[in-house]
């Protein structure tokens, strides 16, 4: 289902000469799609991007970890993201907002997705074991107003629906960075971590968002960047990633625990 | 001297409110930033982007597994790409180039390095052990014209500047994807792999790169995708990574063989 359905994406149609290209793009299907299928039936998992850039969408370590531990542990994968203009388009070499420049969330989330990827209005819980948000400021500018509205934001309304159907299914949901903020605004009382609640020194630079956490009405727990909190009851697995400053494959290993811990969850 | 000298371009200026965002902007150094340095002195080792996205930029999860490997190995890292206008803007969603619309490669690049990255003018060879090229359409949009001019392409002149130093100096250069192709065009009769020379049933799609390469004047070797190959004399090491239609985890542990073998030839 999922290659047909997406078959037509995946193809790029480039202007270019050469043969290898040109029969690369008429004769195999998917051409250098995402390979996010598994070899082996394993759990469906549906992951969530806000866009392509730690500061105006997903946070694009975070996301491949996640596809990486994804295919490893045989799960089949479909992405989505929302059809909605980004709240920003940063210049990554300043982290300035640039003057006039526009993007949508989807069409930049596809380049994580090479090209496999479909709006999140069409996602259904009833399609999927569980689903994964991967952090980024695009979670909290573009998922949900939390980067300028704290424990008051706003959560897009897919986004929404989307947790409460997984909830109310019991079917898990991960999340990592600062994308836990969307679970502790929807699911009153569930168990998060954001990492630690010290900067420590600048390993912990965003450590303020554990007390937003629990303004949000949810428990935060203390984690470290390779370790991952499970909330059993409400089925909500997270890991702090990028909320540290260490090296990248910390991250990924947490981000591994987490994927592992979701994907158990998802066996009754 | 990598952290101060970048310091300025990690720190994001986010038009936010929030306290926690705030402060990391204002009172951390680096902010969010990459994260690549080692905790433990090791190989130094530039990493060479063309842009974010597999159809007009650097593939993202090539770029990626690279990052890991090298931290999970202690190596010391520094991101570089060219500051020139990319050949084209492709909506991943569609496949095909947007109207009208222009992206710089180091601007994009900043996507994937989250900020900390320089002007591929300014990477000297002597202040790195190996120089790794990800692969993504933008290696042979970006890097070099191979993708409109196969066997004729030019190469951008940084590229073949540091190609040829590095080569020169005995250290090693490690590719993957396409990009083997900026290898075999600079550095004739050196040995690379793109993977198979047949199809296959689709799980090589672009297998008639093994003859763009022998065009080029290079040896192609044929490789599994959880392999790479080791070119000894000329200390050039390549895997064919999105080559081929398989698991992105196999993908992920084919880089991580051509880094980890990159790596050892740095040591005398």
């Amino acid at each position: 289902m999922f290659a047909v359905r997406f078959a037509a994406a995946s193809r790029p149609v480039l202007p270019v000469c050469l043969p290898w290209l040109r029969s690369g793009g008429r004769h195999h299907t998917p051409v250098a799609g995402f390979h996010g299928s598994a070899l082996r039936p394993g759990a469906k998992v549906a992951v969530i991007f806000s866009g392509c850039g730690v500061y105006d969408g997903t946070e694009i370590h975070e996301a491949s970890a996640i596809l990486v531990h994804l295919s490893r542990e045989g799960a089949e994968v479909k992405m989505y993201a929302p059809n909605v203009p980004q709240m920003h388009v940063i210049d990554h070499t300043k982290g300035q907002p640039t003057e006039s420049e526009k993007r949508n969330a989807l069409v930049e989330s596809a380049r994580i997705a090479r090209g496999k990827i479909a709006e999140l209005s069409e996602l259904k819980s009833k399609d999927f074991d569980a689903v994964i948000f991967p952090g980024g400021f695009g979670a909290a500018k573009n998922l949900c107003t939390f980067a300028v509205d704290g424990k008051d934001c706003k959560v897009d309304k897919d986004v929404e629906r989307i947790l409460n159907e997984f909830h109310k299914e019991g079917k898990p949901i991960g999340l990592c960075c600062i994308s836990p903020v969307l679970a502790a605004k929807v699911l009153k009382g569930t168990e998060v971590t954001v990492g630690h609640e010290q900067a420590e020194g600048g390993k912990w630079p965003y450590c303020e968002t554990a007390e937003a956490i629990k303004a949000l009405g949810a428990k935060h727990c203390v984690k470290e960047v390779t370790e991952a909190h499970v909330d059993s009851k409400n089925k909500v697995v997270t890991t702090p990633a990028f909320m540290c400053e260490t090296g990248l494959h910390h991250i990924f290993d947490g981000i591994g625990i987490m994927v592992h811990n979701v994907l158990k969850l998802t066996r009754k």
